[in-house]
């Protein structure tokens, strides 16, 4: 099985857009067992659409297209398609019916150029776009796939997860010689080196068969690591067995450093311990300013577990809404130890909440002090039983920070209701 | 000019690394006035790569490689140069000091096989990698330049802006035609179609002359929407001129809604809002959950203008942190226009700030109430003159909600200090 990915759109071709699209279908259609061969980026230009169309059908068995399905003027695959598949618009009502209940429920007059967002190649199957109003298109024709996909991220995913993928994977089940399963656990707070010390020979894992491989990549970014697992092999029960057995190896080395093995995050993760734990927690919030907070409502039902949070960004609010001792920021500073502390037990007490947790620290890139240079947060754990302080120092990179902050603040409780000790 | 981009990696079609040395280079080509007509990513393979670089050099006037360079046995691209241009493998010395240099640097014993790095065919120009090992090749043949580059992403750069776009600039100087200039306009609040509309012909407008082209795009991602405006003319001083007369055009159809020409973001034009009039800020989060603060302290600086944040998930927190009152809640329930009123002031007077606002809506997916779909959110403002609060409806997607939540909150400030009615 042969695939292609093309990718349309000037602002691709001038580097004004990362074609982050591309990587999420080539992976996709890896996993599938249906690898693309070529990946080809085009202009907003008929011409040059039609001659790729003509080209990719005549070598690859799966065409997969992108971009160029909105209403405005500049939108031209959808034209393209039919005029190759010789194939006349029809209206599609349930299109239209969507396209005109998402302007409704936002109370707009849906615009007239939206209509033609209805409008479809007789030849094509249409893949439900929930996430916006561009439908995806589908022809299914003399054994091969032709699919066009809005280049809207989110809207390509959408559709390409409740669409495409599961057609793909159904039509050609028989046909793909190889099965690819991807398992990937995430860390964070612990370096690559350090957890492939921890792995030992686990961590050089490469084994191969005559029908099948597994692979071991360690993937960094920014204080997390991930680790993916890569199988290969003939059939999905064969690879699910594999994938399985080799997360057991890795578990039993690195468990405890593991706060996701279905790529989850840190937030949901722990949601769900607090959850399960019947606990509830607040922030107080300095140089994340609001970014634990945010992170923990990111998961939906967590206003369980979430009952408020303080951003104390200025030293008089870490006074007046936390209780910070004047005496405390005047001698240690607002970046240390006792603040940290003294945050975290003052959230707790005020919130009323089971957990307090705190972070205060130098995002960056100015306010470096003697001994406190930028990326040192000092994170704060406050519950009945225990009160403690960790520090950690980051990047000099402000977002990074943040993120970097916000993700290990969730961590050390992760760690703490779990009895990890590191 | 006509140029070309090929990428050369299996990583890159298995969507385990995104392309964006293909963006780099493109925006790069693109001011040169030789803009890439097609990106082509490519397997590990030599009968394909052979077969693009025929058909790159039948079609293109500038073709840039990337990929493929390292000592590996899986990097072919140089043996593919090699066999094209029919030409020998020549020792370059200069490269083979660099790379021995490198690795004396790191007190390592050179591996044999980097000698291979300073192998290059007898056709090619050796351009400079002082950020790695493989050296950067040039062919100039025909009046066509072939140029070969690392890719891993800094080595890439290095040689792009030492080596290959001084190169290219001085080649063509005289040749190019066309000068390219842009411009990207960011609105937000406001869907596409909608813009289209309140720019009428503006928004279709492509004018053409003998010597110019005047294009305008619409990129739109979560409720914000870009207008990017593409000039290409014989002369900078007449690109630069057609940009400002359509960008008055535009501004004069929606200059309300344009929050950045420069690539800002709302939190970073705001932020200089506030600064210019020295006013603070605090905000008072229900449905994003602290998001709106964290944008708000993604600016450095932001100490100056952002005081503190409450984040109020509970009712309850709504009542103690703010001083909400418990029949508001009662009668109009927490996600209201009273409510958010109410939150506004609470968070300014309490905080003491020139402004207070408030988010409170359904995040989703749950939490739909009779006339209150998920999606929906009431914005409270409040300064010592003026107190209101604004409905929107989003989307179902609980984090896209909240990031759209978030940027119309710092919207509405914006609008408001502008005296922006809409």
């Amino acid at each position: 099985m042969r695939s292609v990915i093309l990718s349309i759109g000037d602002e691709v071709l001038i580097g004004q857009v990362v074609n982050t699209n591309a990587s999420y279908l080539g992976s996709g259609l890896f996993s599938l067992g249906i690898p693309a061969e070529k990946i080809i980026t085009l202009p907003d230009n008929e011409k040059e659409i039609l001659k790729e169309f003509r080209s990719a059908w005549k070598n690859f068995d799966v065409i997969v297209v992108t971009g160029g399905l909105g209403p405005t003027h500049d939108d031209i695959t959808k034209k393209c398609v039919a005029e190759f598949f010789k194939s006349e618009y029809v209206l599609n009502e349930k299109v239209l019916k969507h396209v005109k209940s998402i302007f409704a429920r936002r109370h707009i007059q849906m615009p007239a150029v939206n209509i033609g967002q209805a409008l479809v190649p007789s030849a094509a199957i249409v893949l439900e776009n929930k996430a916006g109003t561009a439908p995806g298109l589908l022809i299914d024709k003399a054994d091969k796939v032709f699919c066009v996909l809005p280049g809207v991220p989110y809207e390509m995913k959408y559709i390409s997860e409740k669409g495409l993928f599961p057609y793909l994977e159904k039509k050609y089940r028989n046909k793909v010689k190889r099965v690819v399963k991807q398992k990937t656990l995430h860390t964070i707070g612990i370096g690559e080196s350090l957890l492939a010390a921890k792995l030992g020979d686990i961590g050089r894992i490469v084994r191969k068969g005559r029908d099948y491989e597994v692979k071991l990549a360690f993937l960094p970014s920014n204080y997390e690591v991930r680790l993916r697992i890569t199988v290969s092999a003939a059939t999905l029960p064969k690879a699910n067995s594999l994938v399985n057995s080799t997360l057991k190896l890795i578990k039993k080395a690195i468990d405890k450093f593991i706060y996701s093995d279905d790529e989850g995050s840190i937030e949901k993760t722990l949601g769900a311990l607090l959850k399960k734990k019947r606990l509830t927690i607040s922030a107080a919030e300095s140089c994340t300013g609001g970014l634990i907070a945010s992170k923990l409502t990111d998961i939906a039902g967590s206003s369980a577990y979430v009952m408020d949070g303080i951003v104390s960004y200025a030293d008089k609010a870490k006074k007046r809404l936390l209780g910070v001792k004047p005496g405390t920021i005047k001698k240690y500073g607002a970046v240390s130890r006792e603040t940290a502390l003294e945050m975290a037990v003052g959230i707790r007490k005020r919130s009323d909440t089971d957990i307090g947790i705190s972070a205060t620290g130098i995002a960056g890139p100015g306010g470096a002090r003697k001994n406190k240079p930028v990326g040192l947060v000092w994170i704060g754990y406050s519950d009945k039983n225990i009160t403690f302080a960790k520090d950690f120092i980051f990047t000099k990179d402000r977002l990074r920070n943040k993120d970097a902050m916000a993700k290990m603040a969730l961590e050390v409780v992760r760690r703490q209701l779990l009895s990890i000790n590191n």
